[in-house]
């Protein structure tokens, strides 16, 4: 069959993103890492963080294994899953923490070679910074579509059905791979997030404001623990998350096109492959992308945005055209209308990234006044930085509500009269589906973008402490800032894509509702009073068998508990991060006041105690959050059934959106307010209006580090946690 | 008609409850003003005042009168609507401001003399400050079922249908009122809340931390500014805000009272006044308790606090058992579940005012943390006070989802297949609203303590300015902890039942759209195929005929924007706070610039200039933020349409519910924090632990006087403001 040929696009894509990444690799392996010096600190964070890796994945391997072992006694025991769902969900998190792994792995490799480069040229920095980020990008999409294709041959040639059920079953069991690959990715951006934030907030409080000893001063005994945890959090976690989206979107887009072309199995299997060959193309594009990244030397830092963008949005701008003609070519109905659904995306994730960038530069008026009312000191500084995160969510809120209604018609060729009857739901939330994985289909090089930002803030820590000539530590101050600059439009796509992607996952849920029903042995459900056949029952059918309206009591519980989660879980995580920091603040202050010494440079401080501190915080305080998240669907799926969790996800993912962008809007502005006292603006360092930005970004930290980016995940999660269980959730329950 | 005699104990209820308001006022007023020092401070307080609420009503004023000539058109012109709703809205705001304004007068005239009787004894303080916050509490009360009983009589003259008909018709034009109320108190709420705040946040950055001088010293040109605050926000925005709340929830249970037992016309009368009957004897039972509140003299703290919580528990209990006495007497079908609707939600609100006590109370471990926490500076009391407050949200959001489920299923006798299908939704809804009115219905009493804190705070603040001795405000500072205690359970009701009222309150936007389809010509719809009656369409068919399910990307849309409005109209009030706070602060360090001799003593500040400052502020600031919560529900339902409303309505509930916990209670708990410093602990008052906790105290301000409260209302308000323009919704929207 001609469209199994297209399939093996798939594999070889992923192979050919493999490939490169370790070419990359190689590549930067062979950069000299500089004196003595530089290896030695290089070493203690490579160290550092691989133990906490090590640390992290023996905790998180546990919960893999109670979850596995629980999804077999559901499937073999009860019989209410299917047997591929403990396999499926392991080697989803397995896959993502391999991401994370070799990410962090490349990245702690990379920082004094960055820095080494950087001492020639700020562009020979840029190169080797970029290609390790894109070392990055390479791994989270090759193995992802590795994943899914290994997967999807699997299930394919064992799994055995009509046609047309066949793909339904294929599709809504490898979700259960995404469960996994979120899972452990909560645990990375939750336990990362932590660690990082409780170094951070420890070795500044201590170090810079009461010991007055500059940042990555190697006097301070928490600073090996905070370049650890930048390792950790922002390029282990980071990896994880996005691996996590970026399977997820393709997962649940090939579960809706299996969903929306039902009954006609050629079409269906184009559905399917459509969202995967996107991913495919995006991975070749990338590529492309990346290798234009390239300037002459002696290059301004114009020069070199420039550059960046170039790759970026080279790389965005073709997928739409290859969205257009791999539908063509696939010669799926209306696809015309679906390649606009991912326009539609893509526009949706320029003006939520122009406006995160609106609202947190410093080059805008919302965090200039945030750096401002510093005049007035720290209480100010918070009212209003908090004040800005809440009303920047309006523009990201607005523009997906407009976005999603727009994906949805255009898929459904603009029929206002067929989207109110939900007729043809499956196809208009085929085209959000889609509408999400064209948004991260570039993930390649959005993802190297945003990864080193993280290498080269390290690389300035490096030179810190090494004690290299003060332009190195410029120069890789720059390519941070430059960093954040380009990584604008890619947050807008993660932000706006997780959004997508959990409204396509209900459809999801729903899918699986019907499995698990045929699997009951129920094979008709009442509808308004018609016997209505399970297999062939539409979302709305099953909208009014279960009364999923907004006046069913359950739903509204539901949702209540729905938008506490996303509240709670930012509480627990925020007071965990507290709880860490304290620990590392009393330790720090013992090592100055026990270990003699140390300010005056006589003694090395015991960094080892600290990252044990910080890696034992985490690891402890990951965990209420993390299993909450895994236990509440399954909890209100016993209690309230099929309609309160419906009501809890979209609960949880209105109001968890909401609060993601909050969070990472209101961190991104205070830090930038600091940023720009630090350049010399009202006063400058050390001045009392520094001093009150500088609270301002300590409360920040774990907004947008920990929190903020932990919510995006939380979503999709407790959706395919839902999903699992649905059929536990039919079997049993309360209400 | 037997009934509608037994309907005359509703307005005389409420002229008892205005006659003892005035005969505590009487009385409050015989008693002495103190020193000529203390006349002329408690004279520039309520000129101040009175300067301040002529000024809002004035802007109020024009607003009423463009939204009233407005729906003259909608009414008149298009006969979308009918034609007593501009006039029902203006009597609504007319009553709500009156209420604000009697309770401000009273307590101007209250303090002086609150400080004056302070100086003989506690008890004699209690007894002048209760009494006042009875006058309050009283005038409420009354004229809410004023207002009630006089449309009610009105509309029951005038309205021709038939019996059925007649009393839908009735009840959702009193909905009407209830838009006045709500608009009024959230105007009320956001002007009187920056007022306060900017004032307090102003006096306190360059009074207490700059210059430092002591709180409420008269050498401080904004502490009159900052007095007056505390009777514009504190007593006539809370005033405003219950008289809502009270108003709200009777008006909304009536309405479903009528749709619950639509058909049969006599019942359904029972099923109307059965609210407004729980209403009246809850005003006796609170008059009661009042007169219960009085103690020995020279008492200890302890016998206070029994003495007022003997008070209030006396008029709780006993309202259980009078609800179950009325429901029987009118012979209202399943009589006992619906009163036992009424025990879930007293329980209810019993549980969220016992969590907000732990969360908020420095007694407890949450608060105390946050205050150990300033030992590593102000940020860390940012990051664990939002994180406690993150925290605190869980047990009230989780005992609303239970009273919700327990309510419904109690008034419809335990059917539990029956809540599924949604058979007898009105029924199980008019539970949910009865549950409200219980917990709302002895207002006169908890209002009292509420309201009573701001009395002895403004008492203690005039016996500091006017020099009188130490152990004076010692004894105000008493009484008002006092009241904090006591007020626990009274916010645990006010944040419930407007949780509660706000969900009954959608049953009664399906009923505005019945009548509007009427209107329209439409007298069938379509349900599944099926042509269904308007008149007699349950809620769940309306729900398949607008395809309100949680699929529908419409719905998506509303919910995602309501979520977002709550997020936003904090946004736009801490920022509006944020600005009036930042010029009342270059005020002052103008005037201890300028004027010579202030903080000597030799000069008088210019405080009428302060004054002038926080009006303007909050005058200018509460527009915008006020205007939006009424303009959008019109523009998403002509957008979006009918399922677009009811998303908005309940995204904007479920978010802003939880959102409100969150505010009030950080903003308590930082609060609390301070004042566990400020008696000792930690270094006690002037260490830096205390600095500390001042910056989280002024955080919190906005959050739990400002944002917070007015959310409540915001919710309420959108629902109206749905309801009254549902028939320009129906006849035209886009989607």
């Amino acid at each position: 069959m001609e469209n199994n040929v297209i399939f093996y696009l798939v594999p070889a894509a992923s192979l050919l993103a493999l490939f490169f990444a370790f070419y990359f690799f190689r590549q930067m392996i062979r950069q000299s890492e500089g004196t003595a010096r530089m290896r030695e600190i290089a070493l203690y964070v490579r160290k550092g963080a691989m133990a906490y890796l090590k640390q992290q994945y023996k905790v998180v391997g546990i919960v893999f294994i109670v979850l596995s072992v629980f999804f077999a006694i559901l499937a073999y025991g009860f019989g209410v899953q299917n047997g591929w769902v403990p396999f499926a969900f392991l080697t989803g998190g397995f896959f993502s923490g391999l991401a994370g792994f070799i990410g962090m792995k490349t990245a702690t490799y990379a920082s004094a070679r960055t820095a080494c480069a950087a001492e020639k040229s700020l562009n020979s920095g840029l190169k080797v910074a970029f290609r390790s980020g894109a070392v990055m990008g390479l791994t989270v999409v090759g193995l992802g579509l590795l994943d899914i294709s290994i997967w999807y041959l699997i299930l394919n040639h064992f799994v055995e059905a009509t046609a047309s059920q066949k793909l339904t079953a294929i599709t809504t069991t490898m979700l259960t791979f995404g469960m996994g690959a979120s899972t452990q990715a909560l645990f990375a951006r939750v336990g990362g997030g932590i660690y990082t934030k409780a170094a951070d907030v420890g070795a500044d409080l201590v170090g810079k404001v009461e010991a007055g000893i500059p940042e990555d001063d190697a006097r301070n005994p928490a600073t090996i623990a905070d370049n650890v945890g930048d390792n950790v959090g922002d390029v282990a976690g980071m990896g994880a998350d996005l691996y996590e989206s970026y399977c997820g979107s393709i997962l649940a887009t090939a579960a809706l096109g299996a969903s929306a072309f039902y009954g006609n199995p050629d079409v269906q299997l184009k559905g399917v492959f459509a969202p995967m060959l996107i991913a495919a193309v995006g991975i070749i594009l990338s590529l492309i992308g990346i290798f234009m990244v390239r300037t002459k030397e002696n290059v301004g830092m114009r020069q070199l945005l420039k550059s960046l963008g170039l790759g970026v949005n080279f790389s965005s701008m073709l997928i739409v055209l290859a969205t257009f003609g791999i539908l063509w070519l696939l010669g799926i109905p209306n696809w015309v209308g679906i390649s606009c659904s991912v326009v539609v995306g893509l526009l949706a994730g320029i003006v939520i990234g122009q406006s995160t960038e609106y609202y947190t530069s410093h080059s805008y008026r919302p965090t200039r006044k945030i750096a401002k009312s510093s005049e007035t000191g720290p209480a100010t500084v918070i009212i209003s930085g908090i004040g800005t995160g809440l009303v920047s969510t309006a523009i990201p809120v607005v523009t997906i509500s407009v976005a999603v209604i727009l994906a949805y018609l255009s898929a459904i060729g603009f029929d206002v009269r067929n989207m109110l009857t939900g007729e043809n739901l499956s196809m208009g939330l085929y085209g959000i589906g889609i509408a999400a994985v064209g948004m991260l289909s570039t993930l390649g090089i959005t993802l190297a973008t945003d990864a080193y930002g993280p290498i080269a803030d390290n690389a300035g820590g490096n030179a810190q402490m090494s004690g290299l000539d003060a332009t190195v530590r410029e120069r890789t101050d720059m390519l941070d800032a430059l960093g954040n600059t380009t990584a604008a439009t890619g947050k807008g796509f993660a932000i706006g894509s997780a959004a997508l992607t959990a409204l396509a996952l209900l459809a999801s849920y729903i899918e699986e509702i019907k499995i698990a029903l045929v699997r009951a042995g129920e094979l008709t459900i009442d509808v308004a009073g018609r016997a209505v056949d399970v297999a062939t029952a539409s979302i709305p059918d099953f909208m009014e068998y279960y009364q999923v309206n907004l006046m069913n009591p359950n739903v509204l519980a539901g949702m209540f508990i729905g938008a506490m989660m996303s509240f709670l879980f930012c509480g627990l995580t925020m007071n965990a991060v507290g709880r860490a920091a304290q620990k590392m603040v009393e330790e720090v202050r013992r090592q100055f006041s026990q270990i003699k010494g140390i300010l005056t440079g006589e003694a090395t401080p015991d960094y080892a105690r600290c990252v044990e501190i910080s890696t034992r915080g985490a690891q402890h305080e990951m965990l209420p959050s993390s299993l909450m998240a895994i236990a509440v669907p399954v909890i209100v799926g016993f209690i309230f059934g099929v309609s309160g969790v419906l009501g809890l996800l979209i609960g949880s993912l209105s109001s968890g959106f909401v609060l993601a962008v909050f969070m990472a809007n209101a961190g991104g502005a205070w830090d930038n307010a600091k940023k720009y006292v630090e350049e010399g603006n009202l006063g400058g360092k050390g001045s009392e209006c520094h001093k009150a930005t500088v609270v301002g970004d300590t409360v920040g930290d774990p907004f947008k580090d920990t929190s903020g980016p932990s919510l995006n995940i939380l979503i999709k999660l407790m959706s395919m946690v839902s999903i699992v269980v649905a059929g536990l959730t039919v079997a049993w329950h309360l209400l």
